[in-house]
């Protein structure tokens, strides 16, 4: 194994070599008490104590999910766990283990690699979680897999299909934040920073989910794609329609500012930018929400046309969300 | 959603677009008896009757891992399968469920994911397990994630810790065929057509893995980056030095005829090529070896130097395995 300085001073992947990077990696990623078995056999073995699992995976691809010049390798790593945890937390589960495949160029330098592993175990420290195993590869660009593991403790999951006409429809977490951050970097802005760093690194409502469950939440998902497309997974899956309110959604002033600044309308990325992970729930009309859920509209019966998403009670004009081949 | 056809006859994942995309796939992935939630949610439910699952990750990468010119959408299916579920089984446990994770070009035939789909469900099948799960996304090369769960049904794991002196070293499943494939491909040949295929699609000896357990055995692991390498890592974890018996490894007639036609030494093969995903295991001395396994060698006190693995007694003359990221 030959750890040579690189003319910058750091040391790339390929003179560490595979072994020596993920000896590095492991010393960073400390185990949690659902780990039985951690990294550095063929498997892990996680805790399961009621007898299911739940499980969900995501891809995370350099050039497309993030830039080397706008995100770190920290900010890398809590985002790639954010989206995976969040999927854990949208099924009234609690996130146990996460494991994680990286490829990437031989001259890729391993501190990229380790702030990365960093930004990993914290994400995964606020939910209880570790990282219990993965797999190295090469190749050209940054190419990232997690599949995150999760306990029900004893409820049933929240899936999206048990919306009833009728039942309040409420989110928890931010909208917008991440996909007005993407426009303002794409613009050539670094601020505001809130925005910024919204895009950088998420930050889902992780309790709200299993709180969401222990209330009876009727239907539940992360909002990944945007909250139309997904408010409208939701409802095909229900077999209802749901009507926002646009009124109900608070704009913090950073977003109202940068949407000034910049010719945008902050209800657009609200309604349509991803990447925040907040989750959309449903609940029966007399059940309180709980705390950190906004109410933001309701569930109605599905239209003689089927299934539909409305905003203030018209369709919404304007893209709906996000399609990954899309050109 | 368009699907429109290309001039060779076959829709591209870009004009068929990411939902349409989806929803044939999972047309083609029934749930298996383990699945209580399959695809279509945030995230899968599966059942973990032991209280405790078995989790592992692999990447597969194009041009890597595999070509499309040499291995069609089917045998990629079955192959990032295989590679996955070979890794529970050599834990001693049964696979119950994969998540998947597909990145390809815009320009993918939608007939290649298709029959991926369907060699992830053949090779699954195998096994009694099902896809339960995934994420797509757009990328310049194929790049695909599996992560495999598996249970114990209330055995221990077996580990690479456990080998003691005395112990006898045995092996199950294919050796070298894969290695041997890939030679005969890089010489520009399609045969033998057994080593070709072998490249293909290996066959993990599935069953061999819970048997094993089953009667006890000490340690063992899959054999990935070659039996020369994972044999280190087993001495290395187990703090052992292991001795190979090269007389004790069957070369099929095909291997023969190719090595001798190319130039190469099957044993060579055999000692250092991965992908056949074998798995290598260590019995008590008085244990009766499982159908399937053979016996090739024994456990040793490691040395002064520290565990080692040698062959017929000696240092084995050669490269020893595979790191991702040398030159």
């Amino acid at each position: 194994m030959q750890a040579l300085r690189r003319p910058g001073g750091s040391v790339s992947v390929g003179e560490l070599g595979e072994f020596g990077l993920i000896a590095g990696i492991l010393a960073r990623l400390p185990q949690g008490a659902s780990s039985l078995l951690g990294p550095g056999d063929d498997a892990a073995v996680v805790r399961a104590t009621d007898g299911r699992v739940v499980v969900s995976t995501d891809l995370m691809l350099e050039g497309r999910h993030f830039r080397r010049d706008w995100s770190s390798g920290r900010d890398v790593g809590h985002k790639l766990a954010a989206a995976n945890l969040a999927d854990i937390v949208a099924m009234g589960a609690t996130p146990t283990a996460l494991v994680v495949g990286l490829a990437c160029p031989a001259d890729t330098a391993v501190d990229w690699v380790n702030d990365f592993a960093d930004g990993l175990r914290e994400e995964c420290a606020l939910v209880g979680a570790s990282v219990v195993g993965g797999d190295v590869s090469r190749a050209d660009v940054i190419m990232l897999s997690a599949t995150a593991l999760g306990d029900l403790a004893g409820v049933p999951p929240v899936t999206r299909a048990g919306a009833r006409a009728g039942d309040a429809v409420a989110v928890a977490g931010r909208l917008g934040h991440a996909a007005a951050g993407i426009t303002v970097l794409t613009r050539g802005f670094r601020s505001p920073r809130m925005l910024v760093e919204a895009h950088r690194r998420p930050q889902p409502p992780y309790a709200a989910g299993p709180q969401a469950a222990a209330v009876g939440a009727t239907a539940m998902c992360d909002v990944s794609d945007g909250l139309l497309a997904d408010a409208s997974h939701l409802a095909d899956a229900s077999g209802v329609s749901i009507d926002l309110r646009s009124g109900a959604f608070p704009v913090p002033e950073p977003m109202a500012n940068a949407a000034n600044a910049l010719g945008h309308d902050a209800l657009r990325w609200i309604l349509t930018g991803g990447d925040d992970h907040a989750l959309l729930a449903t609940f029966a009309p007399a059940v309180p929400l709980p705390a950190g859920w906004i109410r933001v509209g309701e569930v109605l019966e599905a239209g003689e046309d089927g299934p539909a998403v409305t905003v203030d009670g018209g369709p919404y004009d304007g893209p709906q969300g996000h399609d990954h081949f899309a050109r």
